[in-house]
């Protein structure tokens, strides 16, 4: 009990379109720490505050976007558990072995209704975060080196039949509905904030047309100090900035919107507040919702809506 | 699973020598809401963004401390599953009534081996943070009265056998140990933070002759700017000081202890990691457990070990 | 020596549209300090932690804009050595009786090159900032109702033959030119930065065609969490926001935009840097200017060039 | 005008036990950029954002403390000007030749009442700080290099006579008294900030018995964040940390003081407010001392009054 089962987003595997560019932007620019990289040219990084082998995973490609998402589970009994709930839903699963991605154990995959790949798994090699587990200091220059965010935080998807997403994360995965949008009638859900934890979201969804888009990573700050120094860093490297820095309405959050060098979006945010399963899922109106993205502007950025790999 | 079984401290009761003075400092001070009074006496306040009725509550006495803590569990189903597992644990449990605490269900109330009382209830009427759950805005004029902490976030406890309190923590009730300090012959654990979300804490223990002790009750702040307002605040209201502002080694947290006007120690605090219980425990030696408590000053302060109620 | 002659801006009056939508707006959104109103209805505020009497003026009219604005100068001697050096340099000077501004001794008024009307004064009643002279606590209540800056910083003034100003600020004023933005050509100064102290703007000037026209009146927050909060409060209270929370490239400032009631601009910023007279001028080339005024999005907002009152 | 004559401190030399050892102190902890050593082994040393060749000089001694210190004024005519008056007021002057300090003009020299040595110079090479002076960013990688402070800020120098002090500061040079602390029996001003600019101090001072002390050097970090990023580089470099982080009551300051390798001691501060020649100076009494010095904790601490080089 306590925190069982689904623990948090453990590794997003991307799609960009020049291999060496982005692992200077993502290991120089947004301060990663890279791991690995492995026969099928893939290259592997983490945040430097994470303590598992790899948080996000670069594959060369002629379209940027997202390949799949995994979140750990707390062991291999849950993840068993977990495997045979989605059969029992009626969701396919397949088995990914061992070693496919580097450090890690079997990985259970699935179908999301809304086009996404999504996968659970139990091991990967515990790495640190770079401070001894006797007596560390609270951070080293790895902290400092470039954006370097703390963690991989949550990924927000658009795609279609997101009420189906919801049911398979709410009803088999024990996710709680953090916040949600409600469509321009009021009759429908068009966004979801779902957390499997005290986040305020470990998975977002977005009502979308085209299946398997991604609208963006988050990374988490430190602090709000640390989201300037980030935009900072972005307009001294030339990154394509969206929106902020700002604050989120939905989930209070504080937040800058970038573009990495393929066009996939990425968000280095901080704050929010501890939400618990037992509470009220927070409601945003269609009309509210500009507030909600942007809460001192008030205004729904375009790009927003409909910019996604 | 997900967020399942305990969820979070739900609540404290403490004494106070003089029940106005200390109704003021919680109030007025402190910033909490108060909520309610009942016909024992007893005055009961909440956090300005907690959405429980109440996770303070006063008894007037003439002796400072505590007189019990409870956490919150996600249902009644996981409060009879955790009663059953105390009970083959060979932990003695007793059903406190519904209503006995103000808007509060039945609790399962038992004795810790270190000498306190602990318990867990499922059921506590939501009263809301005074935002909508339609478009919030993501505070208001309560966040600003007097130091207004967020949360209720742990307590620190003091008392013998905390062996046995983080066998009941670790193996009933699912707990896992966040960071510890060796004795000084490094074959014992004098001290214990353990979580059951992924919070740095939830609970902690300190080995300590005399039983049933309070440490302090912490509270969370948003921010180190709010931790240095909270100091104004208790120099602006003559509040008895501790320690801080200073960042702690141990769960990287910044805080301020002081006193309240019964002599009962509370920490207003932020910040800190994001544990999970697949991570490895940090260890502090005694040696370096100065720098543990007080990173910047790397001093032991006396009052630390010696001063509690 | 040390700190002599023009010492700050003192005072602004501005024309609002509806007196008691202003009143309101400055009084309880911005939160400055309502110190009084004269028998021609303008009403007098002041920044929390201002001592002067006031610092801004309100005059209802049919069409928002500037009337005039005030340096506060060290002493009469300085005020009447001013005097004389503005008449030497060709430049028309006029005097205000004392009392014309509420609690303000005589005024010397000059146009600008611009089309704005400019004044210096040596006395303006000390009110004090609400704290005592004698053991003062570092803010007190009125430092947290609204937005609540800490000072009138400085304002941006549009207009043309700003070059004329420079040398009026310069030669005859003692300012120095802290930073600027050349034409498009390279050949001429578009934008002016320029200080009597160690800030790093006192006022600025931007070339337009329209003569006496307001960008914007600034307000000091004391930290980028505090703009963050002014940005909530503005969105809490309909406020337009025009650009921002974002930081400038050019001073560093870190900074809000938005309109009062009346389409009058104003910013709520901190930070930047701390120029002296002997440093050396920082330049901005045109296709920098957009890194120069919004930092992480280097975005030329089409209504930093072309809406102002 | 304006901002004329005494601009601000501009460099201080002081006694280390060990060269090599405090070089490594300054350059690499402190994170000050090392600009040159001189034919007497001195080294050289300025904060990342200042503009001039150096402000701080350290000379290897047998035992700490300080040799000198300098004030820059504005040109060499305010230099002769000042040199009159203080002749005039029966200060004897010494003439230090130019180059006597590397990139340094001719200093004027002149004993303190209190036994400590200062000067006056304009000319100093101006180096930069390592940005552009056309289109710069905001920062660059020097300014986390370690605690990374922006500037020389001021000194707090022990010492007799600090009322003939007071009188040379305000009379000759244009200082203006910005706080004081009165003794136990309020009959003498034992304490006293000082300005010559809108800082809160330029230098200050404390009656003392022993003639030509240093109490601490005062270096300017950016936010409160920064203060304790400079607390935790300190902790991680094991440098005697004597008080803080905490809030100054006198100045508003926030702040922590350390000890260097050879005992003496520096601050690391920011904030305060903006003080200006036409302010009524702020008075302490003795027994709120304790709260001005260390507001959160209100306590006098004992190395405060004692412990000097």
């Amino acid at each position: 009990m306590a925190m069982t089962g689904v623990l948090r987003p453990g590794h997003v595997q991307i799609r960009v379109l020049d291999l060496e560019e982005s692992v200077h932007f993502y290991g120089d620019v947004m301060g990663l720490v890279e791991t690995g990289r492995d026969s099928d040219g893939r290259v592997y990084f983490k945040c430097w505050d994470e303590r598992d082998h790899h948080s996000l995973v670069l594959r060369e490609s002629d379209q940027a976007g997202i390949d799949f998402f995994g979140f750990k589970v707390l062991d291999n009994t849950s993840l068993e558990q977990l495997e045979v709930r989605l059969k029992e839903h009626g969701v396919d699963t397949t088995r990914m072995p061992a070693g496919d991605l580097l450090e890690t154990g079997e990985r259970v995959r699935f179908d999301l209704p809304s086009g996404h790949v999504m996968e659970l798994y139990a091991e990967k090699t515990a790495v640190g975060n770079g401070l001894p587990s006797m007596n560390p200091s609270p951070w080293n220059q790895a902290s400092e080196n470039g954006i370097a965010p703390v963690r991989l935080d949550h990924m927000l998807l658009y795609g279609p039949n997101i009420a189906e997403n919801k049911k398979i994360f709410e009803d088999i995965l024990d996710f709680f509905l953090v916040e949600r949008v409600l469509s321009e009638g009021g009759d429908a859900e068009v966004a979801l904030w779902l957390s499997c934890s005290h986040k305020v979201h470990d998975i977002a969804f977005v009502e979308h047309p085209e299946p398997g888009k991604l609208h963006h990573i988050s990374f988490l700050m430190d602090s709000w100090e640390k989201v300037l120094r980030a935009g900072d860093i972005m307009s001294m490297n030339q990154v394509a900035v969206d929106i902020g820095p700002t604050r989120h309405g939905i989930t209070r959050g504080c937040t800058i919107y970038a573009w990495d060098p393929s066009g996939n979006r990425f968000e280095t945010f901080m704050g929010g507040y501890h939400p618990y399963p037992d509470y009220e899922t927070i409601t945003w109106t269609w009309d509210s919702f500009p507030q909600g993205l942007d809460y001192p502007q008030r205004k729904l950025h375009e790009t927003f809506l409909t910019v996604v790999t």
